[in-house]
This record gives C-alpha cells, sequence and structure tokens, in this order.
C-alpha cells in the first residue's frame, strides 16, 4: 500500500524545498496573484460581489447543452469553433474570420497578452479598472502603467501620453467599477503609437447604445481588438465562453498563441444557443437596468454618492460610514458587495479612492440589501 | 446601415496592413504554429487519427452534465475545483492541494512553460514525441533541444546530457507516435539539476500496470509535475479536462498563472462523474487493449514493423510501401490515420524517421481499415 502523498512528505529535505520554489520566473515568484470576488459554494448567501447577471441563461441554453452531452464527447471539439463564430458575426456585421472564441474573455486577455507583449514592454490601462490587466503584464514579465483619471472619471492630462507609448492599452467601456461609458472621441485619443487598443466590452451590452463593432471602422480598426464576453449579459459565468473581435490579421497570429482546442463541445453549445436568443438576453438587461435605477435612488436616500452606470453594477461612496465597515457589516448579513480600495489614484495617481461596487441583482436581492442598509445607515 | 467587415475593408490601407503584423512578438511571428491532427466535421469517417477513444464516456457523464445544465449557469464555477481535487486526490493517493485542475492537460503544460521557463531558457523532450511542448516553448520565447533517441525508442547516450542541462524536461510515458513506455530508472536518469520534470501521463490508463503517482515519491519527486488527462482513457476529449499532480509548493504558484476561473460548470460536473466511473473506464480500457493484439498481428501480416505499445495507438511503418501513400490511399476511403515524419531524428538527430501512427477504434471501425489495407497492400 502506497503512503498517501501530504504537505508533510518532503519536511525533511528543506534544503530541496527551498530548491523548488526558487525555481518558478522570477516574474511568478514575486507575484501576488490576482485575487477574483469571493465565490461562496454553500447557499444562503445574497451575492451582489461579481456582477454575475441575477437571471437564469435563455431555457435555450439547457436544452442545447443536454443536447450535447449525448453528442460524441469522446471526440475533440471543433478547434476553430466555426457555427458560433458564424453565430457572432451576424450580430457584430463582421465576417466570421474576424472573431476569435476562447475560454472567458479573461482567456483572450492572457492571448492578446502572449501574442504581442514582449517581456520589458509596456502596457496601460485606466485605473481605477480591470486590475487583471496589471497581472496579465507580471506574468508575461511585461510593465505596466495607470492611465490616471479625475475624480468624475474622466481621463486627466497625462494619460494620452503614457496610452501613445505604450504596447497594448485596455480600457473597459463601461468600465468597472465605476460603470462610466467614455466616448470614442476620448477612446481615440488613447490609441498608442505603435500598439494594439483592446476595447473591453464585457459590460458592453448594458449601454443605452451597445456598440456592434463601429469600433473597428474608424481610421485605427485595424490596431482594435474588441473582446466580448457571455459571462454578464448572456448569464453564462459558469460556461467560460468570451471572444475577440479583430481584423483577420490578428486574429490569425492570436490563433497560433491559443491552445488547440480551447473551447469545450458543451460550453459551445451553450454559447450558440445564448446569442441566438437575442430577446431574453434583452428582456433580462432591461430587468437590470430599471433595478439600477431603483438602487441608485435608495442609495442616495442613504447619504451615497452613486456614480452613474451603464454596467450591471453601481459604484458608490459613502459621505460618513467606512467602506469597509460597511461591507464586513453587510457580509454579516450574509450580503456579499464589493469592497474596493485603490491606493495611488487620482488625477496625479497620488490618491487613495475607496468605495463599494454592488451588482445589480434581482428586485428581491436588492430589497433584501435596501432593507439592511436601513438598520445600517 | 453599418457595412459589414470583411478583409478587404482595410485594402487601401497597406501600410497599415504591413504595421500591424509587425506588431506580433517576434516570437509569435516566427511561429508556424502547433497543427493538431485533422477534425473532419462532417460524418462518415473512419477516425483513427487524434487518439480519441472510440467509445462514449461513462452514462453517469450524461446525466451529470444535464444536471449541471439546470445549476446556476449564472454564477461564476469554483475556481478551486475542489470536488474534482478530492476525488482525484483519493484517486492517486495525494492530499487534494497536489491536484491542479485545467482546461485540458494542454492548458496544463501551457502553465508549466509560463510559470517555470523564461525567456531564453531551454526545455527537451524525446524526439519524435509530443511536438506541441517546442511550440509552446517558443510562444515562450524559450528554447528547446530534442532528447535523442536509439532506434528501438531507448534514450540514446547523449540525452541525459541535455536534460541534465534543462530547464524542464518533458517525457510523455506511454510515448506518442512510438507507444512505447520508459522505466522508472531510465526516467530519473533524466531529471535535470535546476529544472522541472514533467511526466505527461496522458496515456497512462492504457498501460499494462499504471502509475498512481509513486514516482512523486522518489528524491526527484518534488522536482516533478505528473499530468493527466480526461479525453483519452475516460472519453472526454470534447469537454477539455486535465489535471497536474504535484507538491503543493508547485501548484500554489501554478495557481497564480492559471486564469481564474480556466474550467467551467458542464466540464467539472462531467470530470467529477467520468472519475468517479472507475470500472466504464477499465472495461473500454480492456476493449481497447484486446483490439490493439488483432490490430497489430494484422498489420504484421501485411508486412509493417509494428511497435509494442502501451497506448491506445499502434506506430508502425512498412519495409515496402511509402508511408505518406499509405495515408493518402487510406484517407481516400474515407479512413484518416496520422502520416508522422520526423526530421533530425535517430541516435545522432540525423536521420528521417516517417510512419503512420494509427489510434485503436471499435473492431468494427479496426475492421474497416483491415479491409482496406488488405486491398492496398
Amino acid at each position: 500500500m502506497m503512503p498517501r502523498l501530504n504537505e508533510t512528505y518532503f519536511e525533511n529535505d528543506m534544503n530541496n524545498n527551498q530548491h523548488i520554489t526558487s525555481l518558478f520566473r522570477p516574474d511568478v515568484q514575486r507575484l501576488t496573484g490576482y485575487i477574483p470576488g469571493e465565490q461562496p459554494q454553500e447557499s444562503g448567501w445574497t451575492k451582489l460581489n461579481t456582477n454575475e447577471n441575477p437571471y437564469p441563461p435563455s431555457p435555450n441554453v439547457v436544452n442545447a447543452i443536454c443536447k450535447a452531452a449525448t453528442s460524441p464527447l469522446n471526440k475533440y471539439p471543433d478547434p476553430l469553433v466555426k457555427h458560433f463564430r458564424e453565430l457572432a458575426s451576424e450580430l457584430f456585421q463582421v465576417d466570421p474570420d474576424w472573431i476569435l472564441p476562447g475560454n472567458g474573455s479573461d482567456e483572450i486577455l492572457t492571448i492578446l497578452l502572449r501574442s504581442f507583449v514582449d517581456a520589458g514592454e509596456s502596457i496601460a490601462f485606466p485605473y481605477p479598472s480591470y486590475i487583471l490587466y496589471g497581472t496579465l503584464a507580471e506574468i508575461q514579465g511585461a510593465k505596466y502603467e495607470h492611465l490616471p483619471l479625475n475624480t468624475d472619471w474622466s481621463f486627466a492630462p497625462g494619460a494620452k501620453q503614457i496610452a501613445r507609448r505604450s504596447k497594448m492599452v485596455f480600457v473597459p467601456n463601461p468600465n468597472s467599477p465605476s460603470g462610466n461609458c467614455w466616448s470614442d472621441e476620448e477612446l481615440h485619443s488613447l490609441i498608442p503609437e505603435k500598439g494594439i487598443f483592446v476595447l473591453d466590452e464585457a459590460y458592453g451590452d448594458f449601454r443605452d447604445s451597445p456598440h456592434r463593432g463601429e469600433f473597428l471602422q474608424s481610421e485605427f480598426g485595424k490596431q482594435t481588438v474588441i473582446t466580448r464576453t457571455l459571462s454578464k449579459s448572456y448569464s453564462l459565468a459558469g460556461i467560460r465562453f468570451g471572444f475577440a473581435i479583430a481584423h483577420p490579421d490578428i486574429i490569425t497570429g492570436m490563433r497560433k498563441v491559443k491552445d488547440s482546442y480551447n473551447c469545450n463541445s458543451l460550453s459551445i453549445a451553450a454559447a450558440c444557443a445564448a446569442i441566438s436568443d437575442q430577446p431574453w438576453m434583452q428582456k433580462n438587461k432591461e430587468a437590470i437596468c430599471k433595478t439600477r435605477t431603483r438602487l441608485a435612488k435608495s442609495l442616495s436616500e442613504f447619504g451615497f454618492d452613486v456614480m452613474p452606470s451603464q454596467a450591471n453594477f453601481l459604484w458608490c461612496t459613502h459621505q460618513e460610514k467606512p467602506h469597509s465597515e460597511l461591507f464586513e457589516q453587510l457580509k454579516q448579513r450574509k450580503i456579499l458587495v464589493r469592497y474596493m480600495k485603490f491606493e495611488q489614484a487620482g488625477p496625479e495617481l497620488n490618491q487613495t479612492v475607496d468605495g463599494l461596487r454592488i451588482t445589480i441583482g434581482t428586485d428581491e436581492q436588492i430589497d433584501t440589501l435596501i432593507n439592511a442598509l436601513k438598520e445600517m445607515v
């Protein structure tokens, strides 16, 4: 009988222990690692912390998955994900070879870094925004700079110059955690001189007037990669499916970097069914936007400053109560929101910005939150 | 109405076109890209080219997927894939923190390169074996060396020295395309002095006596990462699920490099059901091994030299007929096998080795192949 291996198996071998950790790339040794929002696996939580859609996906998705479950799963999936690309190409009015599917848009971001950014080169992204961009740069051995933002979340004067000299610029639009959108004119000023502009539209469907790839038609279109996910608007965070839209020259190169079979037969089936049911997605979007308006009003009444949002979450700051305390008090009531703190932010990158990012849930979930806040503030 | 974007959209802008391709990292520009075996999407093919299992996965897998389809797919999956790790840890007699699940074992290989191998460093792997190792090194900006093999697929004298100086050594055991296994003693001689040894057990379950993590108990255990996949023995190439087994110090570091949610709720459910049904996997393994014996005998009768195999495929060479012609003749009959040609192989890395790698299908599929060969040779 073989002994079970546990953490202490090599404990008498301390030198070797030291040795192994030092085999990691120095960039990886230094890395803290990206910490996603908490994902409690037990039930009973009002989960408003990771911008998931509170509504289920289209019923067609369930049927498509069950059908795929009895398809030949012993065979590899289609490495080019042809069917999904055809469907997405109709929606975005591009040819299918402008589409690259991925295992979540996080994988698309990873592929972008690995395709275009060499060790020592520098990327840039607005700050505060999605922290993962910086983590991915660090893994790649690259550097990153923050594009400074004014208090109203417009770009501060220094942003343009930093963006212009970067190898890759990431801009989430709408932005997280703020929920605001920047205009195409503002974005055009951030196109790198010799680099790739990534327009991260993870929350794009929640806008009043969603983009449909128009950005690619501008003179900067060939340098631009739009990233999209089915996690948010299509209620499919669980299946990990995102995609890039860009000129075929870009897609072809990125395809060399991705794993051959990066999407699986089940998630492909689910994604195809979801993107084909636009009315379902639109209905949920409208419900979320309506609830968002109601929550924003309540939060204002409780003394919060609420940033107008084009996404499925609200960024709010309170004039009196410390945000970390509010977060903890809500957590004690089994309500999870996201407390976020950004050091060295602001137009001069020398202020601390913190606040609460609250995902828009169902009306019932938001009532639970409002009732809790009533007792607290 | 927005015009549809197609490949010619920027055609009057040739300078810009040139400019964009040159934005890729030089390593990616040089890259040919790994070319997986053909995956015809239409039916009617006898597909014996990508080492898929010809039998369906456990019926429990179908049920688990349909159940997961009605679970909250709007929520992110468990980023640590706790349930699968617990199941795999029982099977391999290690603690759950020795297990890292991935989106196919190809993703695990990618994470290994990105975790341990810096640009300019060098990896090594037997040649001929899995060509993807070299592609992943190139993407990472790393170099690779081939470990030379004798005609009988044992390691040639130069192999040990190359392996010892490498940052990472990959050894598939059983090997592909040859199907042979190397002994633990042979493998021990290939452990790098200051590097990671990756024991790729994609085909490990087809061995007469499969490993169950024993290799990790040796004095080289802390430097070793075993990779496993559910694509082959568990008939689940379609769901993309593999995992690494290694000391927690290694797993913890690799976890920083992987995407947070690299496995999806559906494939996790399928993987848990599959690994829990060991009798199903064993039954299919036995059927495959029996068919393998029968095919090997037939191939010998047709004048092939057949390498004894511990995997779900056979490597064979013909004494008279050119292998590429045999491949084409079979393809005309809608039978796909894998024609493989390796330049600069052999003990001195100066010979050309080619042959056919034939996946073991059902008895019916193998009869189709045998009947075709009867007409051909």
